[in-house]
């Protein structure tokens, strides 16, 4: 249905020319100046241009130049936030974080929404209706999944894109806004007075943020391409069966691997990753992928700091991990295991019915990975059991951990509230987590963001209880959590959704992306905020 | 279907005799030895005594008698504890207050059981199944007053008197144990050492037992015969709409006075209390039982302690109320406003259709009171819109008081985490409430509270969907809630229960019944109590 013509093909062949032109120069450049530890900058050229090159050997111009434009595309992206310039706006986003988080979230949904409503977005030609475009915009700037619309046949490969982009910047965004602000907020605790505060918070902060940006996007679109990878020899079929052309598995692998990474959930099959239930590498590849996006940065540059492991082997190198660190992995851990043996037990003849046992363990294993945040499935969710969907509501409400592209009150917020259990059972006045201590104002956050982020999600679907009276109970409770998790699972009604419900379920999404976090920072970064001393270690929650 | 046999009717004049002529003996005793001020433990008597002759003078023996005899009965029970061999007993069971807490009701449960089994049970005549008999008296035990079959048609009168002596031992039960384990808790907790403890524990504790004990059955029981009294005129005609006897009108109005004042939400109409949806004194003498019941002991006692009224005013006399009596009475208050507000507007085309206006606001006020743990209704449940169903179910979580004979994890708990919220909104370290500090650890004992709540609730809903895969979801969740609420409301399911879901629900009544107390109890009472010093406020939460 699409063709490779010459034009296109021209504009690919120059734009894998310019990159190669420029990796080229500058490493003539780098080389002559003996400069050659830049080098190490350099490698985010070779991942891409070494693909690129492969693509372009295999007779596919168009796969090369998704490649190159995409690498030429994030390089633009970095420099612009490194530029001069740039910096009084985000010394203003970094100031008056919440008005300026929203505004920004808001405003990638109004251009998404008008992306989407362009005729050439969809594969009719006519564009996809306002409330159409809303809500998957909304879905995919908030990561989460949902879709009024069988994403890969109705949208156009221009919707796909558009759809995409916005997956990626929300991604990527809410990754890095969190994070930075998360150690934003850290540093200024640390600080004692009003104007150490705001030094920190112009000077370091910004440039922290740029160079917390560069690497969160290195990281992000080398682990994406290196999925995409991954998932290519899969990606061998349409939707309708028929075989793929090679710019089309690139662009299937790529969007896969996007959505993986950025825990959105969005698939261009109709039946998500049903028919990859057994397969190997899908399986490993997205798992893979949803568990480094939803670990958060913070975690993943811990363990990326490979130092340790060679110094003082496996069990020094755990110790010498953060604390937070320490909590997110045991915890994500537990939660991925626990939700594992419970599919396989509970789903035994529901959604897992007429698998071998083969199937039914990837598909448990993946659900469970996938079902707090992410939002793939490889099994039909229409037969959820009840007991299990209780299960998942739970989960769904857990969430990920904070600074990466999770949902949810965050795993580390349930882990202080089990810390918390522990110490009170054990009557210490003192909160305890591997030898630290927890400052009360972290216990307290969690359980103000656990129990608000409860209020929320209940005025919430509240509201979707009353403007769909006709729809199953549990379905729509099941949905209201999906979006307010940003999870994207469905039972299969939000198609069936009224436009007051669609309008709803929007802003569950929205709310569901923003609100756990901002309350945690709203929380904590009001104006008395000298009054505390912050002593022991240190846990993002929220 | 009942006829006052001419034995029966000896009996009720003996036992008549034999109070009057006790009652008559000690005043002529009493007047004689000018110990006149043992007229003010006199007026028990007088107010049996009065009705009782009433009644004998209006021509029903039985009622007189009935009256009688329960006044022996409550003197017996409280000399029976103020007996000095019982406090070895006592002793114990403030000692080790958990496992002999659950050990008493589990007895009472099986009492109850047996009891019910009892062929003169069932109307007829082959006594109820043990399942049938085992829900009934959990249910009567717990106050809960979720029924597998209809109280009213399916018991015989001796059945009916059986399920009345649980609801009475159940509730004053909950409410004498909760009051003076929090007492001796509180006591304990100001004491600095483990000596000092042991000594409270086995002098003032017992001793304060004794006379709480003493104070609170007189105060259920007058309540209950106000009650009584002021049902009685509405009691006129059963539920096949024939006109009841003089001492069926008794027993009709007694058990619904006390059902009420218990919290226990049982009747005697298939209906429940759905005849009486507009009748003004039945509304206003069942809402203020159970609001009394639901407000606590400590908070009864304290608006009874008149003094304050009389020397400051009303203004004045508020301040001198305790803090835990101000959060309870606010917190109710608002919760009863908000409940009806919310019941009249979503439910005017559900519940309320075809109601008179005054008919609609009678119910919103009596189904929001209610709802938080009383569980009677004077409206059809089944027809419930889902919007309010929520609603239902956050206000059947938090339900009453604490020191009554409410369920729930308390409006004291759901308070101290709005004052908590208050405080982090406004970073201070502090939890401020009424102008004094909430301690740190009645914080922490609050969230706890609330979200192991949270968790057993789900457990047991999760155990109660995997028994009943075949019934509706929203219909098994409000049972759940209802069940763990101690609440008793329920949309109809109830009868439909599998055996293995009668038992979950069993399960949730006694774990709902005594879960949140001794979960907060226990969080407060092991062995390195003495490490905390606490200070400031007084709020018992759970
Ligand atoms: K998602
Ligand atoms: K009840």
């Amino acid at each position: 249905r699409r063709t490779d013509s010459p034009w296109r093909e021209a504009i690919a062949v120059l734009l894998a020319g310019a990159v190669v032109a420029t990796f080229a120069g500058e490493l003539v450049r780098d080389t002559w100046a003996f400069r050659l530890r830049l080098w190490r900058h350099r490698w985010p050229d070779l991942l891409f241009a070494v693909p690129a090159t492969l693509s372009l050997g295999a007779g596919s111009p168009r796969g090369a130049a998704t490649l190159v434009a995409l690498r030429l595309l994030s390089r633009e992206l970095i420099d612009l936030v490194a530029w001069r310039p740039a910096r009084p706006v985000l010394q203003a986003l970094l100031q008056r974080p919440l008005p300026l988080l929203c505004l920004s979230f808001l405003l990638t949904i109004a251009v998404g929404t008008l992306g989407l409503m362009f005729p050439a977005a969809t594969r009719d030609g006519t564009g996809a209706p306002f409330l159409v475009a809303l809500f998957t915009a909304t879905s995919a700037s908030c990561v989460t999944g949902l879709a009024v619309v069988d994403t890969g046949s109705y949208f156009s490969s221009f919707g796909h894109w558009v759809i995409l982009g916005l997956i990626q910047v929300g991604g990527l965004g809410i990754m890095t806004l969190t994070t930075t602000l998360a150690l934003a907020f850290r540093s200024q605790l640390s600080a004692t007075t009003r104007g150490a505060m705001r030094e920190i918070l112009e000077e370091e902060t910004v440039q922290g943020f740029q160079k917390l940006l560069y690497s969160m996007s290195l990281i992000t679109v080398t682990l994406e391409v290196l999925g995409a990878l991954a998932l290519y020899p899969a990606m061998a079929l349409a939707p309708d069966g028929r075989a793929l052309a090679a710019s089309e598995r690139v662009f299937y692998a790529l969007f896969h691997a996007v959505s993986a990474f950025c825990n959105a959930g969005f698939g261009l099959y109709p039946d998500n990753l049903t028919r990859f239930v057994d397969h190997p590498s899908v399986n490993l590849t997205v798992i893979a992928l949803i568990t480094l996006g939803g670990l958060g940065f913070p975690v993943v540059t811990s363990l990326l700091d490979c130092g340790p492991w060679k110094e003082r082997g496996l069990r020094g190198a755990w110790r010498a991990l953060p604390v937070h660190s320490r909590v997110v992995l045991l915890t994500s851990a537990a939660l991925a295991v626990g939700g594992a043996l419970a599919w396989l037990v509970l789903e035994w003849n529901h959604s897992l019915a007429g698998l071998s046992l083969g199937q039914r363990l990837w598909a448990s294993l993946f659900q469970s990975v996938s079902l707090r945040t992410a939002g793939f499935n490889s099994v039909d969710l229409a037969k959820l059991g009840t007991p299990m969907l209780l299960l998942c509501l739970v989960l769904m409400f857990i969430g990920g951990s904070p600074g990466g592209t999770a949902g949810g009150v965050k795993t580390t917020t349930v882990a202080v509230l089990a810390f918390t259990f522990r110490a009170l059972l054990r009557n210490r006045s003192e909160v305890e987590v591997m030898g630290r201590s927890v400052p009360p104002a972290t216990v307290y956050r969690a359980c103000a963001v656990t129990l608000i982020s409860f209020g929320l999600l209940f005025g919430l679907a509240f509201l979707l209880f009353a403007a769909e009276p006709h729809l199953p109970f549990r379905d729509l409770l099941f949905e209201a959590v999906s979006a307010f998790g940003t999870v994207g699972l469905s039972t299969g009604v939000t198609p069936q959704l009224s436009a007051a419900g669609k309008l709803v379920v929007c802003a569950q999404m929205f709310v569901g992306r923003l609100g756990p976090f901002t309350l945690a920072l709203a929380l904590g970064l009001s104006k008395a905020r000298a009054s505390y001393s912050y002593p022991s270690t240190k846990i993002v929650v929220g």
